[in-house]
C-alpha cells in the first residue's frame, strides 16, 4: 500500500524532495529536481547559503545563479536551517561532507548529525537516500537503526532507506547531475526500486544494484582507481627521474595507444575532498575485517609523500645554484588543488609552504583565484602579485597549481629558476632555467 | 650522405627489410610492410616456420594464411633461419622475446643473440630497430656497443638505430600494425627520423619520442599501468568477498561512469607473455638505482597470490559439503591463459592444478582449445571431454579460463559444485552451487 502511494506521487512529481547539506553535491541535484518539477527544500546549517539560495542567488560554480534565481522564482527551490521544516518532504537525500579525522580516521559526525537531524521528523512513507561518499555498511548499520528501527519502521514497507552515490565532479563542462547515471542499491527491493524512481526524475539513466553496500563501494571503487593511478603515475615520475627521462612524454606518447590504456598525470601530490580521503573509507573498514588494504595504503604513502619529494627537487635546483633552501627567496605559483578553481582543501601547497619555511627559506605565493590562505601554524598569507621584480628577485618560483591564466612566458622571461611540477612550461622558453619533477 | 640516401630508399620503398624474430609481433609487421610494398626477409631459428612462411602458410591466429600465400607468391615475402641472408637488407627489425629466468630477472638472452647475429652482417647505412620489450637503457647499452661502436661505425651517420616498442594485442579484432600508433624513439635524431619514415610505410601514424630510453618506458608504463590495475581489482576481489558484496556488480555499475574510470576484471592470476612480466623489467632495472618500485612489487605480489586464493575459495566451498581437497575429484576448466585462445604461457591454471595436486586432490581439465598441456613436474595431461559423468562425479569444478564456446547451462545443469573465477556463469541458474572469486 505504502509502495505504490509513494511511488505514484515520485512518478507524478507531486513528491517533495528535501535535500540535507546545499554544497557542491546539495546545490546542483536540487536545482536539477527542481527543473523536473518537483518542489525542493534545501537544508544547510549556514545561514549564508540558505540566505543566498532564498535570495535566488548561486555560491557554486557550476550552478548559475540565473538558474537558482528562476527555480526560486517558481516556487520551486526554497531553503533552510531547520530540520524542522523538512517534515512535510516525501523524499529526503543527504549531502553532508565525510572528511577524515587528524588520525586518518572517518569522521562520520557529519553523517551522524544529518540522520539524527532527520530521524526527528521521520514518518511513515518518508524515503531517504544517502549520498556522502562513506565505508562500505554505513547505510545499514547507521540509518537504519536511526531512521526506521528506533522508531518501529519497518523498512521496506513503512518507509524507504537507499545509497545512491554522488559523481559530481567540480568544474566539469560535460558531465553532470543529469547525464551522470546514477548508480542506486536499496536496504530492501522496495527500497530500491522507489529510489530508482525518485532518482529518474532528475538523472537520464539509474543503475541499480542489489545492495546498499554494493552502492557504497562502486563510489569507493571509483575513487580508489583514480587514487592508485596518480600514486603509480607519480612513483613513475621517480623512477624516470632517476633514469633520465622525461615523464610528461612518455605519459603522452603512451596515451596514443587506442586500447587498454588510460593516461593520468604525476604532480605536487593530491588535494581536494575525495581522491585523497575517500579510499582511506575503504581501507579503514578492512582494517576491522582484519585485512590491510594494500593498493590504497601504498598509493596513500606514495600520494602524501610528493610533496616532500618537491622540497628535494627544490633543494637539487638550488644545489645547482650554489644556494641552500635557508636564507633563499621562493615564491610558490598557485595554492588551489588543482587548476582554474579555487579549493585549497588538502592542496599539496599548504604542505609544501610549511616544509619550506620549516627549512628557513621565505616564502610567498601567487594566486590568481586565492587571494588568502590559512597556512599550517595559523598565519595567514595573501596572494602577492606577480611582478618582474617578485620573479627577479626570487632564488626559485615553485609550480604547484597549473592555473591556465598564469602568463607562461612572463614567468620564463622573468624568473631564474622554475620548479615546474605539472609540465606547465611545456612548449615555453625563457631566461629561467626550469626543472622538472 | 648516408641520411639522404637511406632516406630516399625508404621513401620509395625500394629498401628491403629483415626482420628477426617472426613470431606474434614479427609476423603481422612483416606482413604489413610487404602490403607497402617493400621486400620482407623474415628470419627465425624455427626451421617449421620459415618453412611454411616459404610455402606461403601462416601459423599465427591474427595473420591469415591466405594473405601470407599471396604476399609470398608476389616475391615480397619470403623467410631464412639463417643471419648470413639479411646482409643485403636497408633495414633489420628486432622482434624476440624477452622472458623472465626463473629469478626473475631478464632475460635478454634472445636480444644478444640477435644482436650479435645482425652483427655478423652489419654495414653501413644499415637502419636497425629494436621492438621487443625491455629495460630502459637497452638499445644503448647492448645495440650500440655491438652493431656500432665495435664496428667504427657511427651512430647517426653511418649506422641507424632506434626503439620502436611493439604494441600487438593478439586476438583484437580493431587494432593492428596498421592502425596502432607507432611510438619511436632514436639514438640521434637523424635515427628517428629515418626509422619514422620506415614505420610510416607499415603503420598509419608514427610517435616519435626523444630517445630510445623514452621509447623503451612507453611500453613500460603501458604494462604497468595493466599489471597494476589488475592487481588493484584482484585486491578488491578479495576485499568485497571479506564485505559480502559481489565485486562483478561493483565493477559494472562504476563502468557506468562516464568519465574518470576504466573497468579491469579480477581472475585466477595474470597470464601470458606480457603484462606479468613486462613490470618486473622496469623494477630490475630500478633495483640497479637503489629504488623500489613499489607498485610493481606489489601487483605481482598480488597477483601471483591469485591461484592461492582460488585453492583457498575450492577448499571453503568443498568445506561447506564436509569434503576436503585431499580426496576430490576436481575438474579445471579452461587453461589457456585468456578467452578462445589455445596459449598456456604464465597461465594460472598450470599453478591452480599443481597446488590442487599438492593437496591431494585428483585433477583433470577441459579446454576446447588446447588438447595437452605439460605441467609442473613434466607430466603431460589431455583435455577430457566435458561429459555429464564427467561433470557428475566431479565434487568441485574450477573455472579458470572463460572461453566463450564452454556451455554454461549444461555445466550448471550437471556440475555439483563449480567455483567461478571469472564470473562466467551470470545470467545462468541449474543444480550447480556456484561460489565466485
Amino acid at each position: 500500500m505504502s509502495r505504490e502511494t509513494v511511488l505514484q506521487k515520485l512518478r507524478d512529481r507531486t513528491a517533495q524532495v528535501g535535500i540535507v547539506g546545499m554544497g557542491y553535491v546539495g546545490l546542483p541535484l536540487a536545482v536539477e529536481f527542481a527543473e523536473a518539477g518537483l518542489h525542493v527544500l534545501g537544508m544547510d546549517l549556514i545561514p549564508e547559503k540558505v540566505e543566498m539560495l532564498n535570495r535566488g542567488e548561486s555560491y557554486i560554480i557550476d550552478v548559475p545563479t540565473a538558474q537558482v534565481a528562476r527555480l526560486h522564482q517558481a516556487g520551486l527551490l526554497r531553503a533552510t536551517t531547520r530540520y524542522e521544516d523538512l517534515a512535510p518532504m516525501d523524499a529526503i537525500l543527504i549531502c553532508v561532507p565525510t572528511p577524515l579525522r587528524k588520525t586518518k580516521d572517518p569522521d562520520m559526525s557529519f553523517i551522524y548529525a544529518a540522520t539524527e537531524g532527520v530521524a526527528k521528523i521521520v514518518h511513515k512513507d518518508l524515503v531517504i537516500s544517502l549520498e556522502s561518499t562513506t565505508y562500505p555498511g554505513t547505510t545499514e548499520e547507521v540509518l537504519v537503526p536511526l531512521l526506521a528501527t528506533d522508531h518501529g519502521l519497518k523498512v521496506g514497507e513503512d518507509i524507504f532507506i537507499a545509497f545512491s552515490p554522488e559523481r559530481v565532479d567540480p568544474g566539469n563542462p560535460t558531465y553532470g547531475v543529469r547525464n551522470t547515471p546514477k548508480v542506486v542499491g536499496g536496504v530492501t527491493p522496495a527500497c530500491v526500486e522507489i529510489a530508482a524512481t525518485l532518482y529518474s526524475a532528475a538523472c537520464d539513466r539509474v543503475i541499480p544494484v542489489s545492495s546498499t553496500q554494493a552502492a557504497e563501494m562502486v563510489k569507493l571503487l571509483e575513487n580508489t582507481f583514480r587514487a592508485v593511478n596518480i600514486g603509480l603515475v607519480n612513483e613513475m615520475a621517480i623512477m624516470c627521474n632517476k633514469l633520465g627521462v622525461n615523464v610528461w612524454e612518455v605519459i603522452e606518447a603512451a596515451a596514443s595507444k587506442p586500447f587498454g590504456f588510460m593516461p593520468f598525470y604525476p604532480g605536487p601530490g593530491l588535494g581536494g575532498h575525495c581522491i585523497p580521503i575517500d579510499p582511506l573509507y575503504l581501507s579503514w573498514k578492512l582494517k576491522a575485517l582484519n585485512y590491510n588494504a594494500r593498493f590504497i595504503e601504498l598509493a596513500s604513502e606514495i600520494n602524501t609523500s610528493m610533496p616532500y619529494y618537491v622540497i628535494n627537487r627544490v633543494a637539487d635546483a638550488l644545489n645547482d645554484d650554489r644556494k641552500s633552501i635557508r636564507g633563499s627567496q621562493i615564491v610558490v605559483l598557485g595554492v588551489a588543488y588543482k587548476r582554474d578553481i579555487d579549493d585549497v582543501r588538502e592542496s599539496p601547497a599548504l604542505d609544501i609552504i610549511h616544509l619550506l619555511e620549516e627549512k628557513g627559506a621565505t616564502v610567498c605565493y601567487h594566486d590568481p583565484f586565492v587571494a588568502s590562505v590559512r597556512l599550517e601554524g595559523g598565519r595567514t598569507a595573501h596572494s602577492q602579485p606577480l611582478t618582474a621584480d617578485l620573479l627577479g628577485s626570487a632564488d626559485c618560483v615553485v609550480w604547484v597549481t597549473d592555473h591556465s591564466k598564469i602568463d607562461r612566458q612572463f614567468l620564463l622571461d622573468n624568473a631564474r629558476l622554475v620548479v615546474d611540477t605539472r609540465n606547465a612550461t611545456k612548449g615555453y622558453s625563457g631566461k629561467a632555467r626550469v626543472v622538472g619533477l
